[in-house]
């Protein structure tokens, strides 16, 4: 588990008794390079990574600022590539290996209020693409996994309160699909998958 | 196992116990109704359709004739809608219920030689749309199972004598996300799902 | 002018005094296939066809009827197709000409409400690309023009009394676009191209 | 004429005897501010803006650099936001103004070997939407023109000198289209419109 902040993981490593934390900026290559040395040295090579980093400004193409604009693109996009960089040798020299990578609605589209955080999940999905055709003939598999709604989370709670329950994705359901991605054959691989609540309106 | 000709289905239901056969051809909407009155007599309500009916003339424009153009698209859309009409009543009443229709890399884009099985096959995929949109917020989950590649099937591998067992998809590995697409909880449906052999080309 | 009633463009022709009309069913190849011979025998040959016939049941998947759905993809698509048939053999022989395919917002997604008229706008788009793929090598352009908004005439102004005249598009305007992909040299052609009103939410 | 060499434009400007000569470079948001200082002070309010700043590394995810990766997002996706807000204010406060920007293919999708150059042209059309749906109803146009195929340019003639002449587009008619596009009326606007030479196989 790497993350920025490591609270919520230390936290979550005291239930996940195999679980190991690694603190990791994921828009700074070098925090990303050497916390992939740390899990290597530790856990070895890595079978599966699951990009979930993202974080995006909300703001019309008047208000973001260059900054926030580029912020958006480091975490999504380039923490993306250089993540993968960091274990794609290993997969390609075994011929096997995961990657997914988390996506949004707005990987698809770009809204009014979304020019730093579509943009820059739109660079994330052709990564993922030109990922997948590249190293699927040789093993590796990239998949992009699309989450159409609000995440369950203590955060997105606060921010809706009055949001039903049916309106919100359960992470462990999220979490189900991507496992179920990792154990694909080969024959028959996935690239894209999006999820959303039933009741949702899209 | 419904299908035009029952002598594969026949044959397959020595294996497959539990399973019952039924005639009937997707390109035309009584047979379809008719076939389905036997089925809830049978069997009772159905729950779970898996729309795989899907032929198509591999012809351009010119060389088409508005009889084929039809002929595809009766089988892959109006099939499609006929026999999702008859299990609906029954899976809104009970507020569940999985309608899973399998498409094609041509239900994403017209190829020059495509033309009357691309059209039927976008046709499909915008109704699968349509039901998707109005169906889940009932609890009737309606998914599209892209399948872009080559079916391994005795008369694909007929057709592709040189072709090499890594870029065929495997049936029973189609059939696993299909049953996987039937598992998901309510919170986290997926609506579109691609599967290719991870040496294709694409 | 070819249209299923001559009264409008009976009107039309009293203006555009060069301009012959003929009464045809989109819906119906032996009626189109009469009107293009009739065309061809007073006219010469066709040199742009701008295909706008476009009528859709807007209703769920448990309203429609096979029937309606049926009609929405003769009017839009089979429709499209018989007409483009009649001209294309003369095009290919001049090695030039036009076809224009006007589509709709509904073209590009199915939603709850647009069962029949998005799957047979999805089956026309599909339908444009094969052909615009096969005939552009050899002269022929076909292009789709997405007219993605509620067109300026009597009929919809009594439709949306309310609403506001920048939210209409006018059909002159929407001709002038046709008219320049018309115009466009061969080595720089439009497939696709959408038109909306600028205040237009989408 | 912004560009980061003036050599090129220099010599254009002997042509075009109206037009005027910046030096800019698109990926340094300080080197933009700067050239559209001098523009407003030089020529006044920029009625028109087209973005056509573009170049991208061609590599898979193994060779490409970060940094290669980071260029190609700064010169086609930052360089366009950080141009399109110099212009935007005096834009909005007029009610009219156009902006278009330039893709290619890679817009659409990433293939093996355009990791850099997709994700930074999706990052772009990202955008694009972004500000299209926000400027819209403020009288600004924002356009993506996505220019399928191989430009006709002295350095493209020499990377492909086998080329036959019918399978390049010439920057003559891509301008046209560019210049139809800005004469759009207001009802009527175009956001995306491809251009391919007639012979190319899409």
């Amino acid at each position: 588990m790497l993350s920025r902040s490591t609270a919520f993981s230390d936290e979550l490593s005291d239930d996940l008794r195999s679980a190991r934390v690694y603190q990791c900026d994921a828009s700074d290559p070098v925090s990303v390079e050497r916390a992939f040395s740390l899990v290597r040295a530790e856990l070895g090579e890595v079978d599966v990574l699951i990009y979930n980093a993202g974080s995006g400004s909300w703001q019309t193409v008047e208000d973001i600022t260059p900054e926030d604009f580029e912020h958006s693109w480091r975490v999504n996009a380039l923490g993306a590539l250089v993540s993968s960089q960091q274990v794609i040798p290993d997969m390609k020299e075994r011929g096997s290996g995961q990657i997914i990578i988390v996506g949004a609605t707005a990987s698809l589209r770009g809204r009014a209020k979304t020019t730093g955080f579509a943009a820059a999940k739109a660079a994330q999905r052709s990564l993922a693409q030109s990922m997948a055709r590249h190293l699927g003939p040789q093993g590796v598999h990239v998949s992009l996994l699309i989450v159409d709604g609000v995440i369950d989370i203590p955060r997105t709670r606060k921010m809706f309160p009055e949001r039903p329950d049916e309106l919100f994705l359960n992470p462990d359901d999220i979490a189900a699909t991507a496992l179920f991605l990792t154990r694909q054959p080969r024959n028959a691989w996935t690239f894209e998958v999006d999820l959303r609540p039933s009741a949702e309106n899209w």
